[in-house]
């Protein structure tokens, strides 16, 4: 079947039906050149506003997963469950997750991704670990899952080429906001991998990608929709993103902060959501009484040790994990004060994350090279009481010139006023294929 | 001011509005290359979704046409009147229309096109008469319209190549149907030009680019009103386009009927409409009792030499203005007959329109060379009576195999009715700056 780009997108612009043909034609073509950029660009605005229907977006899921490598671990016998997270600021929950999760029983192949935007990467956090190695050949990613239980690396292969490509022209084309081209673009990397469950964390709020809670409702239905489709069983939350999770926003200050979760001594929000995340997750693996698992795990020191076993096999330093203090830390430091008496009634996400990128946390542009040791402690939060001159935030840095461009910003994340709020729910919502 | 391409897509998407500044970069940007085509064909299909405010319009519109040479009549001290079509199947109008204008004492400076798709193009059929040059430069444009008081040319110089080079875009990205977009690629060629007046005729239905009635009157609403924020009067007639206008589709034989037209000799349908632009351009001219200079330049035979003298200054042969049995006719005649006695209720200006495009009178593809001396004469239309056997249309034409493959499809333009059907009204509204 021979199709023109230009009537596939009259098609979507005028609100019509792509073909299973004409969606698998337009993403090969797409991919080997012969669609151009100025026709996917218009196609993607059309999708944009005209969305897609659940078996169009199946359609254009497969094709873009079919556009180069599958890593198929289904001949791996363990229960594998992955998880994602679209980002936030301060999300390093899939540090002490997969451990914790692998610690009980459930192989995690988790393939994480870089700092986008205001908001940090697992894997740069983990190569805050010194000698760490997340970019794995698929031999090595699948040996030292086989191994371990777990795996954290980045994408290895020619992973979804079409997804790569339209990623980066949505990028420059003012059409990353759309709910069903993010939805492909991420379930296209995970339903090749022969899981038996994954677990999506949505975010919601000021520091996610999806500001309001309908859009990410409906992020997270389009996901869960396009897994049930493979089927994969898939679980979404919606979480907030209104302030930081936990304390700690940077690299090697999160490893440090998930260490203390898999101690048993994390801060109440990232311990409350990596012990939710992992207890769906053993129940996606078909693990028994996974709550009583989960404390024992961390109680007897498994999860811990787990994180420790996973380090050395991707070549990181161990000692690290025993004693955090041996992490990175940068040699300035300063302290973001309360203005005045009162309760914290905000403590933006979106503006802490930005701030930290550009002290040197994260990358403003591609080829930037990230200070480990660089973040922000976060020390009041959403419903604390604070007194005139209490530290809002303490702050590592290395360059005093950055630091003088960025703390009035920082300090801007905070509203101190007269009333007390109640901080936002942690998990919002929580979706899977019986929910809608 | 310095804009990201990025940024302005964005704001257009999500319904905002561009500033001036912001729309003169973009078309800068554009034109020179700075903003790639796959982020201009994503913001035409941002602003088809989206619209422009007249004032976005208005700066659009007057930024194309600054990208390049500016044609000014203004110095020519005559009342010049312009007038632009939609395109249609059959539409001659301008023919006649321009020397009989000319005749009673308005200049008419015509900057006409080339065929498009199904719909025929006024250079085209004027070089059936042979030697008849449309391509001058602006020495020799200016020249034949103040020695003449009409020029019948394409466009010289170059020409708003903001605008060419977005059309052409617009062409392979499914972005061709954007009301503002189609309005300031015809106004920002005509608004250069030092108008008095400008009357646009917008055809609606079948053979039309636009089919409906309300997006015609969108168009013509908002051309009329681009023009206002010029200060050029500005009428727009909405007529219908469900039908051929006259009975020849082609090239010579349009010229032969636009003959008949000067000598008073023409079908209603194309006389009504000549007479009725006609009124309307001298009127725009600030001509008195229009209707008796026209019955005059036409009895009196000024607007036919008016046509001889133009042709003349063009190059042409006046030989055929006064023989039309001089002009092409192509070796080959075919009827298409009535299957069966009835009312005509269809005879479908698209249909029979692609079809003389396929049979050689048009282009299928940019370089194909037209053959003058093809063409469609129809014979029956909408309202009419005819017995089996009657022809409906006669067919001139030149490759055997073109009209093999072309002829079921040219008859199933008519549709025969036991019922008999009024024909459309031919000018279904009439639209200046105090209608809306």
């Amino acid at each position: 079947m021979t199709f023109t780009a230009v009537e596939l997108i009259e098609t979507k612009r005028d609100g019509g039906t792509l073909s299973s043909d004409a969606i698998e034609w337009l993403i090969g073509a797409f991919t080997d050149g012969t669609v151009p950029d100025y026709q996917m660009s218009a196609m993607a605005m059309a999708i944009l506003f005209n969305g897609m229907s659940p078996e169009e977006l199946a359609v254009w899921t497969r094709a873009m997963l079919e556009s180069g490598d599958v890593m198929d671990f289904s001949d791996i016998p363990a229960r594998k469950v992955d998880k994602h997270s679209t980002g936030g600021v301060g999300d390093k929950i899939s540090i002490p997750l997969a451990p914790l999760v692998a610690a009980c029983g459930v192989a995690v192949p988790m393939m994480s991704g870089r700092g986008l935007g205001h908001t940090g990467g697992t894997l740069d956090k983990l190569e805050s670990i010194p000698g760490f190695v997340t970019e794995l050949d698929t031999q090595r990613f699948r040996e030292i899952l086989t191994e371990h239980g777990l795996v954290l690396a980045g994408q290895s292969g020619e992973l979804a080429p079409a997804d790569q490509k339209l990623y980066a022209l949505r990028d420059v084309s003012g059409t990353v906001p759309s709910i069903p081209l993010i939805a492909s673009s991420i379930m296209s990397k995970k339903m090749a991998e022969g899981l038996d469950g994954l677990l999506l964390d949505v975010k919601t709020g000021s520091g996610a990608l999806m500001k309001g809670i309908e859009r990410s409702r409906e992020l997270a239905r389009t996901m869960v929709g396009i897994g049930e489709s493979y089927g994969v069983n898939t679980i979404a939350f919606i979480t907030s993103m209104e302030q930081p999770l936990g304390t700690e926003v940077g690299n090697a200050n999160e490893i440090k902060e998930s260490i203390d979760v898999l101690r048993g001594e994390g801060p109440d929000d990232v311990t409350e959501l990596t012990l939710a995340f992992a207890e769906a997750m053993l129940i996606l693996g078909g693990i028994d009484s996974p709550r009583d698992r989960l404390d024992g795990a961390i109680a007897s020191g498994a999860a811990l040790d787990k994180l420790i076993e996973v380090t050395i096999a991707h070549g990181g330093d161990p000692r690290v994990i025993e004693d955090p203090s041996l992490l990175a830390r940068a040699p300035r430091e300063a302290v973001v004060a309360a203005p005045f008496d009162g309760y914290v009634t905000r403590c933006d996400a979106l503006t802490i994350g930005a701030a930290s990128v550009r002290l040197g946390a994260g990358r403003a542009q591609k080829d930037d090279i990230i200070d480990p040791g660089v973040g922000v402690s976060v020390k009041a939060k959403m419903g604390d009481r604070v007194t005139a001159g209490d530290a809002l935030a303490v702050v590592r840095y290395t360059d005093e010139s950055r630091w003088v461009a960025q703390r009035h910003n920082l300090a801007s994340a905070w509203e101190i006023s007269i009333e007390q709020v109640q901080p936002p729910r942690l998990v919002v919502e929580r979706i899977n294929a019986t929910s809608f």
